[in-house]
């Protein structure tokens, strides 16, 4: 919900203090700090759900390496993504662009088409936002909103003991990309994953709908990073085997364990129901889910290779 | 609710070409194109409402000329103006900050102690958002959310052939306050006026309760411009008599037409009910409503000087 990519000065106070701030302020009917969206009951079981992303060039993106087509394609996928990974359907956006003086009118055609034809494949209304120019580079700012039902929606403090950890693609493959593009490769197809991320729109809606998944969150950060996000919210360890993690084609297991942006999903599923998942999803999908550990009572995070616990230290990956 | 105060490249084909794209989309419920929010009905007699803004630096603000403080009060003031001409209640916001590196912690904690004690005061959520570093300047980010009666929502397209035009207070401070900063003087009275819009956050929800307040927005761009909005949405007229046009102490007239940021009510009223209206909200808010003119059947804006229609061209406000 707040996503503090980009740790600004080393500001964990900051965060903290906002946070803090943020605290002290009614809540009126809004919760899930902590989760990818904050979520408002709307009675008739349902409930809406809100997340905000800002996307700034030389941050987040090279202009001169990413097409317009594709910035607005994945501008809007991250977004979706993190409310279908709280298992409802994404609904409307607001976009507020700012554009830098000089920005070729096709430019922003292109950026408007790529943003445009993702919203259409889902079915997502443009609601609303703002134009503005600006001294700073392309800033693109979005507000997504989802809604479903209040039974489907999924958080990162349900996990419970016992519960397989799953993931649902092969990962690693837009941090491998992401190398190539800053070593001056942006033409590569694992640089096309990283500019045109396949977020899990559709899978997490479907996840979202079965009862035996517990907690679930999209993998922004690495699964080394996110599954931490799991445990502590929901106060549970976990175990997980290196060797069991999916890698995409070209990536390492490095590039898995702690590369960011693959936007695929990270979730925990009642193990007596697990197998059973697993054939439907792969049933409807045509691909697998990938059990990658199980949830503890300890509240660390054990990683496993080849069944023995390795003290490797994997941190998740930074955006700068 | 498309805010484009800041016309790129001249941009009003890009302008068009969003909205015809926009327009292809489903719109899942949401409506209102052409009003200050989006509106989406949740049942039960109730609508939220969605507005979304950005803040640029050396676009919106200078950060030599105002306060950090200042800055996340009058940043969030703006959005809840947005809901509350609605006529409904702000109920929580999302904030997106954008910051670029060796901005002081004591800059972003005054940004933030300034913004955190407006919602304070008229108890809105922070909900999410995002913080990001960014290469150049400061970018601020707001999605703000309203809630309340669907029968107290006021829209640009509700004015009708005989009702009364009026204006919540006097006009031209923010914009005589503007120029005071651009001539160097950022410590004025003015000055302090456009650094800090005390937005009618309480007389447009008081004023949504009232059936016979019929169309309504803020005043963002001086009402010469933002008349017309409610002109065209209603396809009506109206009549303006200049000499009732309040003038702000410090302002000229011609900063009370055409200028900015005042975030003050403009509003239609059936015209038999004008005077009990006055008379109310003189009572509960211990200052007048002032009538500046009335709505006509023939589709144009006429501006009267003592009665007397005049041809004197009056644009609205730019932003730059």
């Amino acid at each position: 919900m707040f996503h503090y990519l980009c740790l600004i000065m080393g500001e964990f106070e900051l965060i903290a203090q906002i946070q803090q701030l943020a605290q002290g302020l009614p809540t009126n009917g809004f919760e899930g700090i902590g989760d990818d969206c904050a979520v408002l009951e709307i009675g008739g079981g349902e409930a809406l759900v809100f997340t905000a992303d800002a996307l700034c060039e030389g941050v987040h993106f090279l202009r001169e390496a990413i097409s317009a087509r594709a910035l607005g394609d994945k501008a809007l996928a991250v977004n979706l993504s993190d409310v279908a990974s709280m298992g409802v359907r994404p609904v409307a956006v607001l976009l507020s662009l700012s554009l830098p003086e000089g920005l070729s009118a096709g430019w922003v055609e292109e950026l408007m088409e790529g943003f445009t034809a993702l919203a259409h494949r889902y079915d997502v209304a443009l609601i609303g936002g703002d134009t503005t120019r600006s001294h700073s580079g392309v800033v693109l700012n979005i507000t997504a909103i989802g809604r479903g039902k209040t039974s489907h929606l999924k958080r990162r403090n349900a996990a419970r003991e016992g519960d397989i950890v799953l993931v649902s693609d092969r990962l690693g493959a837009s941090s491998a990309g992401l190398r190539d593009v800053l070593q001056g490769n942006p033409h590569t197809q694992l640089a096309h994953i990283h500019h045109h991320p396949i977020a899990e729109i559709s899978a997490g809606q479907w996840l979202g709908a079965r009862a035996e998944v517990h907690a679930m969150m999209d993998l922004s950060d690495g699964v080394a990073s996110d599954l931490k996000h799991i445990l502590k919210a929901s106060a549970v360890g976990a175990e997980v085997e290196m060797c069991d993690i999916p890698v995409a084609e070209g990536a390492t297991l490095h590039d898995a364990l702690t590369g960011g942006e693959d936007y695929k999903l990270l979730l925990t599923v009642d193990q007596a129901m697990r197998e059973q998942l697993m054939r439907d999803f792969e049933a409807t999908f045509h691909r697998p889910l990938y059990p990658i550990g199980h949830i503890t009572a300890a509240k660390e995070l054990v990683w496993l290779e080849k069944g023995v616990p390795t003290t490797q230290d994997l941190v998740g990956f930074r955006h700068f």
